[in-house]
C-alpha cells in the first residue's frame, strides 16, 4: 500500500461508478439525463421567479443512441460560470445553503455530461441566454482532472433579450413508455409542479403537460440549522470558525429558533460561561453544550424554508391522475433530522377504478421530484410497509405493501434530502424521517378507515334493502292475513319505510337489527 | 446561480451524506466502522502474504458511545503515507489497478474516521508497525479542505520488529446481536475467509472464529481491461494518453486477450490504419475501432486476476453454517461487464433443519465481504427473484423470493464491483452481471431439482409402503379365499415383495402403478 498511494479524481470515481448516478442500464440512463436537465431547469426558473416553460425533445439518431434536448425559459447562466456549472463535479451554488431545492449536490447535470461523453465520445452543446448575451458552448469534462474542457465557445448579441438555457446531449439509451419511463416521470413531475408547462417531443409524438396553476409557489427562505440533531463534530467546526464574540451570540446567530433567553439558558444548563469566546471552549465544554442543545425544549423550525406539497395540491394532483371515490391528504408540521428541517405530506386515493386486489400503487416524491427507481430500498416504502393498514380496512401480509383499491402519495420537503445514492432515487431510513412518514400515513389512514367503513355500511345496507324489497310482496301477504288490511296498502307502507331508511338504515350498529 | 457558485469538498459532501457510507443509524454505523476496519486489515494481510490474525474489540464507554479497536498483523503503513490513507478521501492505492480486493475506492476507512469525529468530536488513534519503526498517530479529517489533520505523532523504535496496524475509534453506536449485527458480519466473513483467524471481544464476551484453512488463497494478478464492454469515452482517453507508436501496439499492450493477430484483425475490420499513431485517430475512426472491439470474438478474460469462492469453499462454508441434507455449488467461468472481468459462484443448501415454509435465506458476498444491508435493492436479490424456482421444486409467488427449506449463497468476485452506494452494501443491476448470476442459479437449481424429486420419490414411496403394509392382513384374507393358500404364508410373501421394493418401488413413474 505504501508505495502506490494516489489521489483519485471525483470525476473518474463517478465514471467508474456511473451506476451511482443512475446510469447502469440504457433505459434508466436516458431517463436520468432527462431528469437531471428537468430538475436544473425547474430550480432555475423557480428561483428566478419565472413560470417554467420547459421543452424536452428526444430523437433516436441511430440504434440505442439518442439526441436529448432540454430547453427552459429560466434566467440563463453567465458565460464565466457556465463551464463549471456543467462540467466540474462538486461545484454548485446550492450545497452550502439551507434552502429547499431539487438539485443541491453539484453532481446531477455533471453526471449527464459524463455519461454522454462516455458512451458517445461527444461533447454537450449549451446555449445560454442571460438577457444580455447569447453564449454557445461545446463542453466536455476532463475526467482525470475533474475540470471543464471547453471545445468551443461563441458569444452573440441578444437584441431580443431572450433568456433561458438549451442543453443538447448525445447519449446511448433505450426508450420505453411503460412504468419507469420518461413519460411517467414527466406526468408525475407535472402533478407535483402544476405551475410548470412541460412539452415533451418524444419518439412517438408530442405530449403537453399543461400548467394547472398560474402562480409560482412561495419562495422557500434560506435558514440556519436547528439545534436539535446537530452533530458535535459540526458544532465544533462552527465554534472554531465563528467570528462572534461570545457563546450566547454564537448560538443566537448560528441557529434557528434560538433567542437570547434560550441561548443563555443553554449555557447555564451546560455549565458553560455565556461570555466565553467560542474558540476557547474546552472539549468537555463543547460536549456539554452539545448535549444541552439536544435536550432543551425548542419551537419546531420555521416553515418558510420549505415548500411542501400542500393538502390541496396533493388532492388536486391525485384527482387529475386517479379515478377514485375518496381522497384525503395530510400535511405534517415541519420536523428536524440532524438539524435539517423537513416536512412530510401524504395523500391517499381510494376506491373507484383502482383495482381491488392488487398491491397499492405508491407515488414517492422528494422536493417535488418524482422518485421512480429503488422503491424497495426507500424509507418511504419501508414506512408504508411498517404501517398497519389492516386497521384501516385493507389487507396486508406482514413485511409487504398493503393490498386493496388504494394509491398512496408521499412527499418529503427538506433543505437536505438524504438520498441513498447520488442518483437521488430513494430516501435513506433516518429514524426521525420514518417516524414522521408513519405518523402522516396513520393520520390519513384513520380518515380513510372512516370512509371505508361508511362505504361498507352503505353497501351492506343497500344489499339488505334490496333483499327486503324482494320479500315485500310475500311479507305483505302474511300481514294482510294477520291485520285484515289490503295487501297493496301494506306494500306501499313498507316501501315508504324503506325509503325513509327507518327499517334498514340503522341495522348495522346492531341495536336495531331486524331480520 | 451565477453569483454563488462554489467548490464543494468531498469530505463535506460525505459528512452531509453520511448515510451514503452506511452511517444513517447507530446500529448500522457501529457495524460499518468494524466492517471498514476488517476489510482494510484483510486486504493488507492478503496482499503481503500474511495469514491474517485480527482482533476486534468493542466496549460501551457511555450510553450509545463505543470504543472500537481493530488490530491486525499486516505489514503496517509507513508514517509518511499513513495520514493520507486514513484521513483524506479519494486517496488510495487500489483505485487505478484492475485487481480484486475488498476495498478499492479510497473511501471506506476514511468514512469511519469522519463518522467518529462527527459524533464524538474525537480523533482516531493509530499505531502502525512496519517492522522498522512504530508510529503512533492521532488523526482527524479537516473536513472543509479534505486534508488530514495530525493531532499528534510519535515515532518509537521497534526492536522486536513487530508489524501490523491498530486503529482505535470512539463513536456513537448501538450494539445488537440479532440479524444485521457485528456478530453475523464476522460469522459470514469467517465463512468466506476461512484462512483468517478472527477474535471478537464484544460487550457480551469473547468469540473466536478460528482459521479453517492454513494457506492463503492464490494472489490475484493485476490485469488490463478486456476489450468487450469498454466505453468509447474511456477508449478515447486511452488513445490520447498512450505512448505507443501505433494502433496495433496500443491494442496489444493496453488490453487483455488481444495478441498481434487480433489487434491487426480489429484494425482491418474497423478500417483503421494499423500503423497510425493512436493520438492521430479521427473521431469516426475511434468510433469504428470501438464498435469492432465489441464485436470481435475474444477469449474470456484470464481468471488469475480473480480470487473467487470455489465450489469447495462454498460447500464447506455452508456446511459449517447450516444443518441441511443437500449441498451444491456452481462456479461460473469469468465474464466481462464494461471491460471489467467478474466471476459468479453460487451455493445452495436444502432440507434438514432449514424451515419448510419460510422465505429462503440469502447470503450475499462481494469479493469475500458479506453484504448485510440493502438486500431489497441488490442485483443478487433481483436475480434470485427473477429465477423460476418452481421448476426446481420450491414454491414462489411472482416478484417474490422462493419459499422452502433452502439457503442461497451468491458470491461475486470482480476487479471492480459496482456497489449501489459508497457504503458497499448492494450490487447495481448491470444486465451482464444479472445474467451470470441467473445462469449460475439455474445450474445449481437443476442439480437441486434432481435431489428434490429424488427426495419426493423416496418419501412418496415410503408413504405407499406404509399404506400397503397397513392393508396386508386384509389383502391376505381375500387372497387366502381366492388361492387356498394359508393367510400367514401370503402375508410373508407380500412382506418379502415390499422389502425388495418390487411392488411399490417403481410406482412413481406410472408404468407399474398398482392400487
Amino acid at each position: 500500500m505504501s508505495d502506490k498511494i494516489k489521489e483519485i479524481s471525483i470525476a473518474e470515481f463517478f465514471e467508474k461508478n456511473r451506476h451511482l448516478l443512475g446510469y447502469e442500464n440504457q433505459t434508466k440512463a436516458l431517463l436520468t439525463v432527462v431528469k437531471e436537465g428537468m430538475e436544473n431547469s425547474l430550480d432555475a426558473c423557480e428561483e428566478a421567479g419565472i413560470l417554467p416553460e420547459i421543452h424536452v425533445s428526444l430523437k433516436e439518431i441511430s440504434p440505442d443512441r439518442f439526441k436529448i434536448i432540454i430547453e427552459d425559459n429560466g434566467p440563463g447562466i453567465t458565460a464565466s460560470k457556465l463551464p463549471y456549472a456543467f462540467a466540474k463535479f462538486l461545484v454548485g451554488s446550492k450545497f452550502y445553503r439551507l434552502r429547499q431545492s431539487r438539485g443541491i449536490q453539484g453532481i446531477g447535470i455533471h453526471g449527464a455530461v459524463l455519461y454522454s461523453q462516455l458512451t458517445t465520445g461527444k461533447p454537450i452543446k449549451i446555449t445560454s441566454s442571460t438577457g444580455k448575451s447569447i453564449d454557445e458552448f461545446q463542453l466536455m469534462i476532463d475526467v482525470t482532472k475533474n475540470e471543464p474542457k471547453i471545445i468551443s465557445h461563441e458569444s452573440h448579441r441578444n437584441p431580443e433579450k431572450k433568456h433561458g438555457i438549451k442543453v443538447e446531449f448525445e447519449a446511448e439509451g433505450k426508450y420505453i413508455e411503460r412504468q419507469q419511463s420518461i413519460l411517467e416521470y414527466l406526468k408525475q413531475t407535472a402533478i407535483a409542479n402544476s405551475f410548470a408547462n412541460i412539452i415533451f417531443d418524444g419518439p412517438n409524438g408530442k405530449v403537453e403537460f399543461e400548467r394547472g396553476v398560474q402562480e409560482l409557489p412561495k419562495q422557500p427562505k434560506e435558514i440556519k440549522p436547528h439545534p436539535h440533531g446537530v452533530e458535535v463534530g459540526i458544532l465544533r467546526r462552527m465554534l472554531a470558525n465563528t467570528d462572534k464574540k461570545n457563546v450566547v451570540l454564537f448560538l443566537r446567530t448560528g441557529f434557528s429558533r434560538v433567542g437570547k433567553g434560550t441561548a443563555e439558558q443553554i449555557c447555564k444548563l451546560a455549565k458553560v460561561d455565556a461570555g466565553k469566546k467560542p474558540k476557547d471552549l474546552a472539549h468537555e465544554e463543547i460536549d456539554r453544550l452539545h448535549k444541552t442543545m439536544q435536550l432543551v425544549k425548542l419551537i419546531a423550525p420555521p416553515t418558510d424554508c420549505l415548500s411542501p406539497l400542500t393538502e390541496h395540491l396533493i388532492v388536486e394532483g391525485l384527482k387529475k391522475e386517479i379515478d377514485a371515490e375518496f381522497f384525503v391528504a395530510i400535511e405534517r408540521s415541519p420536523s428536524v433530522y440532524r438539524g435539517y428541517p423537513f416536512q412530510v405530506s401524504v395523500g391517499l386515493a381510494y376506491g373507484g377504478k383502482i383495482p381491488e386486489n392488487e398491491t397499492c400503487k405508491l407515488y414517492r416524491f422528494a422536493n417535488k421530484v418524482p422518485l421512480l427507481y429503488h422503491q424497495a430500498g426507500c424509507a418511504i416504502t419501508e414506512s408504508v410497509i411498517e404501517t398497519d393498514w389492516r386497521r384501516y380496512g385493507l389487507s396486508q401480509s406482514s413485511g409487504n405493501m398493503p393490498v386493496g383499491p388504494l394509491a398512496i402519495l408521499v412527499h418529503i420537503a427538506s433543505v437536505w434530502v438524504p438520498f441513498t445514492s447520488e442518483g437521488k432515487q430513494a430516501i435513506a431510513n433516518y429514524p426521525d424521517i420514518m417516524k414522521e412518514i408513519k405518523l402522516a400515513l396513520q393520520d390519513a389512514g384513520r380518515k380513510l378507515s372512516k370512509f371505508v367503513s361508511q362505504r361498507r355500511r352503505t353497501r351492506e345496507s343497500q344489499l339488505r334493502k334490496e333483499l327486503f324489497e324482494k320479500y315485500i310482496p310475500e311479507l305483505a301477504e302474511s300481514l294482510e292475513k294477520l291485520t285484515d288490511k289490503q295487501k297493496q296498502k301494506i306494500i306501499e307502507e313498507l316501501e315508504k319505510i324503506i325509503k325513509k331508511g327507518g327499517l334498514v338504515g340503522k341495522t348495522e350498529d346492531g341495536s336495531q337489527e331486524k331480520s
